[in-house]
């Protein structure tokens, strides 16, 4: 089946670092909690794995943030965890306090038995739910699909959850980092497969979250995170339908590491808001297109400050091309949805006027 | 009373950049939860707080870590948030939950009634503690003096307790800086105060520990962390007794800021983990002594790897004055005692040799 044009081609311009009108503005995790249409929907789908696993109810939550506020892009609803979930973790949400596996992994024998899962099968859900929002996106702004790095993943995979301390993935990694390679090489491959089935569905960007790799030093980033994202990044389908597809790496608490980052050969990078983007951009930005970098916190401010805090960023970012705007995280649940009404026209603005 | 002189002088020589034999270790949170000597004591006491409170046992908490390891420092046993509990917002720790206040500072007239607590009055029990320690160490090793920097006091006493979004302290800060400078302000004063009991009572060095300023951008760091910090050096007795004591500044994620750090005109520099300590002293190294900076899961692996690690850390500082070994953290309560002892004796033997 063919698909609309693209009718709003900011993101993808702006990702290959090529001008815009304006700068182009997209929010992490803008289908989400903040929204009472999606508590609604996600009350209608039981738990937050049901609404994952529901196409339809998927497609109707990722075009739910579209409809208010002017964005410039879609991103697929999903978890960062359907990779070890299909590959038989057992995945579950204990209420407030966050993703749980119900078989963690512990020793080389438990990752011994792990496989690769096929995009086509177990992860199918996904796929469907990327052609579904593609066809109800008709043209009006692109999809960007994503995945969990294989570091970030693995540590929900050996801890059986969030964590503080990594105790259990830190301690493999220096008491058998012959063992977490093994399990970090078949994540590799299971994401590079999952993100280009994703793009085989329609997905027209996609976007690795390493929200972990912040946790490690710098010589077990390289070794560890950053060498997996390589791997993904050389084996993704960089063109589809005749159409280049960008590629954004994201490290939050990375800053220290971003000219490594953007050596991988990806054509953005994330920017968490512990670095100025001036700053971030003398270093990188001849190479890479950059995505961030406000603090979420700003949106609990009023909008004089939102608009005054997006013009900064804009400015620091100056009349170049190659800025996608973003937070530098998650949105978080109790923002007022007018809020990032306010910031995403004031970008718009404030993209404009740079631009004169 | 005359208290005797000091025997092992490696650290205070070390933190004003002067050479020694051989690399001075201690750690933080070194009497702690790893310890069955200190769930002993703990339990005798009762809650954490009365711990704290209880000088006998403070002190005998103190001495645990210098019984077992041959460290060359010890750290005065409490809480970072004295200071909040004797300005009257109630702190208490719920089981597994960490810290909390009855009473979080959340407007203008909560911050406008808190007054400067006078250290030889609601936190006598502190420095009382202090000069009995000083007594029992005999002069063996010296005393390190602390507390919280004023940012992370305010994260808790504003949120009420730990916080992964800093929704209320970032909100006040984004929506009424000026509150927040009010609050600062007086933790400033107050810190200094506290510190300065502290020296009186005979802490040797003092450190300022601000756990939550890498949650902050360089420009809210500079304004709302580091700003009070330099206050509060700038206020410090930096000689006491015909001794000099010397003041380490440790923000963790503070990597990208190494060098404000350094200009507030401290002695030494906390480091965490996610900088190499050669790539810290090439920023910085020639004004400030640099502590730190071993992951603290490196713990939790076998005994040949830890001394790999510490003499890693050791061969990259390389054969100059003015390092302090430590972890970039506290250590986790999970880790074998026996392997921090293989730590400590790596660290004086690699130090020991690369002095040769």
């Amino acid at each position: 089946m063919s698909l609309p044009p693209l009718k709003n081609d900011r993101l993808i311009k702006a990702l290959l670092r090529q001008s815009t009108d304006t700068t182009p503005v997209w929010i992490m995790r803008q289908a989400g909690r903040y929204l009472p249409e999606y508590r609604a929907t996600r009350k209608q789908a039981g738990s937050f794995l049901d609404l994952c696993k529901n196409k339809e109810l998927a497609c109707e939550v990722t075009l739910q943030p579209l409809r208010r506020f002017d964005l410039d892009a879609a991103i697929l609803f999903s978890d960062i965890l359907t990779i070890p979930d299909a590959m038989g973790l057992g995945l579950y949400f204990a209420e407030g306090e966050g993703p749980k596996f119900e078989r963690p992994l512990r020793s080389e024998a438990d990752i011994g038995r792990l496989g690769v899962p096929d995009p086509s099968d177990s992860l199918r859900y996904v796929t469907d739910a990327v052609s579904l929002i593609r066809q109800e996106l008709d043209g009006k702004v692109p999809l960007i699909g994503f995945s969990g790095s294989p570091w970030t993943l693995s540590t929900y995979m050996v801890e059986g959850g969030s964590s503080k301390e990594y105790r259990y993935i830190k301690g493999m990694m220096y008491q058998n980092p012959a063992a977490l390679h093994q399990l970090l090489n078949i994540l590799a491959q299971a994401v590079t497969a999952y993100l280009n089935a994703q793009i085989e569905a329609g997905a027209q960007a996609v976007m690795v979250f390493d929200t972990w790799g912040g946790v490690l030093t710098p010589q077990t980033y390289r070794e560890f995170s950053l060498n997996y994202m390589q791997q993904i990044v050389d084996g993704l389908k960089r063109e589809h339908d005749g159409q280049t597809i960008p590629v954004t790496l994201f490290t939050k608490g990375g800053g220290q590491w971003l000219e490594q980052i953007a050596d991988t050969g990806c054509n953005a990078l994330g920017l968490d808001w512990t670095i100025d983007i001036d700053q971030a951009r003398s270093r990188v930005g001849e190479r890479v297109a950059l995505q961030g970098n406000l603090d979420p916190c700003v949106l609990y401010a009023d909008p004089v400050t939102i608009r005054a805090k997006a013009q900064e960023i804009i400015t620091r970012f100056g009349d170049h091309p190659g800025h996608v705007f973003n937070l530098g995280h998650g949105i978080h649940p109790a923002v007022n949805p007018d809020h990032l009404g306010v910031l995403i026209d004031a970008v718009h603005e404030f993209g404009f006027d740079i631009r004169k």
